[in-house]
């Protein structure tokens, strides 16, 4: 098992969290083992990169049955920390916002996020999926409370490079920006870009023009 | 300009994307010119990029005075077919679909989603952001009918990769696929993947071990 203070590049990080869902769901059906080019083909990755990352992952199979699904399971799970409880903040309770406070406390329950803030009084109090919203001007105060790790951006473009900085200023420590605008990572904070906008223009465009 | 039949990188059409964005914002802000160094500041990417980019749009300027804000924001919109009105449909209403419905009709009001569809009946003949909601077994019918160009997947991530074949079996040309799994760009497809949930996985895990 690799150490979990040993950092992996993001592209190994994103790896594994696939074969984590794919060996979740294949256990949930009552499989036991699994072969390397059943992942390979499940998360469209090549055999080769597959069977390099389970020899990073240390985990040994045998060509006759393959790899045993529950402590390989385990292994991924503990290197990317998935059973540690993580706390988030999450800016901008538009339409977007919202989705995402339900979509994230439905499928992630060890990902909580304790705080929503928004600059509208009338969100005041209001709670999205058990999710409070505070005035965006108590950001600080409640971050410095709660200790989340995380923060997720989705206000509009013009505001969410200065709430970052914002953000990272309070002690968070990961953002995920959905503003439609590009904005530079804060010092020594992992920033992960989510343009939504940009990938309908991209699919409308390759619709239109490749074919 | 670039001849709008002669296809793009994905990486170079992101790029100009973002480029046609400044500049909207810059011109709407009263600016007329605008200088290299600013878009590289501002999307992020090198000068050396920006100038190659503008050499293959046939952009020219001076050093003096840099760019033409509105030509080259025309010449940009031309190229990307910004204009031209594209049809789109959405299959799967729950929460991230219904937020995507609003975010898009506000935010693109050029890129129309004319249908959705659901296999929830309380939904049927509702409508979300003034799209109105079909049962998933017309759909055939409704794309044969609307034909739109795009489609965008926003169901739970066992039906995904079905439904992104019956819908390049319909005649829809590229899909944006929300749903958290890899899924196989069917024949002749343009597939864009947004993993929300991902994004998140990756936000907290090098919010906790990179610092």
């Amino acid at each position: 098992m690799v150490a979990e203070k040993k950092l992996l590049p993001p592209r190994t990080v994103e790896r594994f969290f696939l074969y984590s869902r794919f060996l979740k769901a294949k256990l949930e059906m009552g499989a036991e083992n699994v072969f390397s080019h059943e992942l390979s083909l499940a998360v469209g990755i090549s055999p080769e990169q597959v069977r390099q990352d389970l020899r990073l992952l240390n985990i040994s199979g045998t060509p006759q049955r393959g790899y045993q699904i529950a402590p390989f399971l385990a292994d991924l799970r503990g290197c990317l920390s998935m059973e540690v409880p993580v706390n988030a903040v999450l800016a901008g309770v538009g339409n977007l916002g919202r989705a995402l406070l339900r979509h994230f406390s439905e499928a992630r329950p060890n990902l909580r996020i304790v705080a929503a803030f928004d600059s509208d009084p009338d969100k005041y109090g209001r709670e999205y999926a058990g999710c409070p919203v505070y005035p965006a001007a108590r950001m600080d105060e409640i971050i410095a409370m709660e200790k989340p790790l995380a923060g997720i951006i989705a206000v509009p473009p013009a505001g969410a490079q200065q709430l970052a900085d914002d953000m990272a200023e309070s002690g968070i420590k990961g953002i995920l920006n959905f503003a439609p605008v590009v904005i530079k990572p804060p010092k020594g904070i992992y920033l992960e870009q989510v343009d939504v906008l940009m990938a309908l223009e991209k699919t409308a465009f390759f619709a239109r023009n490749m074919f």
